[in-house]
């Protein structure tokens, strides 16, 4: 596909170095990828790497130092030029080479083993990076290569936030003394139109979370994430004021082919709201295949920078212990702009059912 | 003056609730207004008022039930909609009047006797919105009418603050293990180029602080905002690395020309770097006439959400107790966008001297 304007202010958006410090202080999703090289790293001494979406070099970096003979970092960011600065400073000229372009248009005269990438976007699927992953594979990577991460998978779970609605939302019924309810209509609309990335706690949770999407690496398709849709259905397990969805995700460094479970199939995913008994008082966690290592962003476990993206409704439902909420999600590339998230939410509780578009930006 | 595609784009920011509740939740801000809204009861009863930018409404609400007989409430952003929403439900109509426009457009068919607005930006000149209030006094404001807040003053202090400088800048050395110091030019640009907006404390503030520009509202003129330039001269308290320039404000709310002392006069700063004895213990603040109100935003006062406005250096200068620190300052409208602050900061010190230009956006 051709770069257009979007894709160029996307780039532009990862030259400055904040974004790179972010994401690179944040030691949950950094620790987890050197691990995860480290755990790999028979499949990639001596190997060829591709690095998607290279940013300042550290994974390439990684992965020179776990003994890759050779490793392709690309951006098609400005920040590529930095990536080579770093790699030059360290003696690593001879092992990473960068290259500053898109993986459609940069051209790699060789198969590779190995592709990494640290692709994921808020609520998994927005900046759409996901995309340049399975070109990268389809132009490089041998048959039984391997792809770091291997797997990903979307959750949704509904949520009760009582202490977040009234900050933004009740907070305007008493003003220092002064009754400013007209602006609920225009608050609810301004704080609550949009997805909202923020941190929640496990306690904010009302069910199991329900799968939305499950991405094999090894096989998944970009036209497959053009639209994706699902119907879920939780069984709330208390009595609480619903107040929305919470959206995040996991992803899973499995290995390549010589797991026969992982050849390039699909691994139906294990949790879903039906899966866990109601009520059960021990959460437990999705059993991962072969001991894989595993960046979650779950609500339970140590933040990152990712956090969760949340749905808040304009007004919460009262639902009470066992009450059923359902419906369906369906996530699409937004045509305005394919990096931008269309959310289109569906949801019924209590002989009430509601419709809830929303863009992420 | 004619309204502008960035004054547009300026009054479609305030449309957003978020801001408003921001603003509103800073209590410092708030209550101060509140209170010298009291204090000045006796000049508000009974009289006209009109609020410049008026946001929600707040202000305009506190004078109506301070007694004023009439207050015009002027926002050129559609946030006007919501305050007369607000208006209308406290049974305020007969008293307050939202207008919806710019103080240089909409009309008012009396002479005013209290001029309030909360027009103050970062670094209390950013936004450039004194100038609407210099417009409302000279349209309507009455030969000793009272203004709210009646006196500004911006302050600068150099700074030192390891910890920031470090955990942008050093934090590169040494990235879980590899060094990224090739990043250091780059991150210095991303992270210092143009002013930060963040709270340091008084523990950061190498001397005392010199005041940039005294505002008298009853007499400043548009005209000379356009361009404000003033000589510093600072002796260092103590060793430290030098990180660059704070900047803060405060303003009084005195009372009207009944004060003599205030009577259309400028009564200068008191304050200066020069003015207090350099190894004083004991730090003063500066005097404020008749026991006027002082909404501050200096570190050592209770954190407000305007912060201070940090301008660092690439580099930090070591200095000496007692070395000088003397330079120049330009604060002037951007030509780019008269909103935007062109900075233009001159500084000599141990025998070196720099010039640093930027723009707060």
């Amino acid at each position: 596909p051709r770069c257009t304007e979007f894709d160029m202010a996307y780039f532009q958006s990862y030259s400055h170095v904040g974004i790179h410090e972010e994401m690179i202080k944040d030691r949950v999703r950094t620790e987890t990828y050197r691990a995860a090289i480290l755990q790999h790293q028979s499949s990639i001494a001596g190997k060829v790497v591709v690095d998607v979406g290279c940013g300042t070099g550290i994974l390439s970096i990684f992965c020179a130092l776990a003994g890759a003979k050779r490793v392709y970092a690309v951006d098609a960011s400005e920040i590529a030029v930095q990536a080579n600065e770093v790699v030059k400073a360290n003696n690593l000229s001879d092992k990473v080479i960068v290259l500053l372009g898109r993986v459609e248009d940069v051209e790699i005269e060789e198969e590779v083993d190995v592709i990494i990438s640290e692709w994921m976007g808020y609520m998994l699927l927005y900046e759409s990076m996901l995309g340049s992953v399975i070109t990268a594979r389809d132009r490089w990577l041998k048959p039984g290569g391997l792809i770091l991460p291997s797997h990903a998978t979307l959750y949704m779970a509904p949520i009760t936030h009582s202490e977040r609605y009234s900050e933004s939302i009740d907070f305007w019924r008493n003003v220092y003394g002064i009754d400013m309810s007209a602006m609920l209509p225009l608050a609810k609309q301004c704080a609550f139109e949009e997805p909202c990335v923020e941190t929640i706690t496990g306690e904010n949770v009302l069910t199991w979370p329900f799968v939305v999407k499950h991405v094999d690496c090894y096989t998944v398709t970009i036209q497959e994430l053009e639209s994706i849709t699902t119907r879920y259905r939780f069984t709330s397990m208390m009595q609480a004021p619903f107040h929305g969805f919470a959206f995040w995700f996991d992803v899973e460094f499995s290995g390549p082919a010589i797991f026969p479970a992982n050849i390039h199939g699909y691994s139906p995913p294990v949790a879903s709201s039906d899966t866990y008994s109601p009520g059960s008082s021990q959460r437990k966690k999705r059993s991962k295949s072969n001991e894989a290592l595993v960046l979650s962003t779950a609500p339970e476990d140590p933040p990152t920078h990712w956090q969760q993206t949340l749905i808040y409704f304009y007004d919460p439902i009262e639902v009470k212990q066992d009450q059923v909420i359902e419906g369906s999600i369906t996530l699409s590339q937004s045509k305005e702009n394919p990096r931008f998230l269309n959310i289109h939410l569906e949801y019924a509780s209590g002989g009430r059912s509601f419709v809830k578009e929303s863009v992420m930006r």
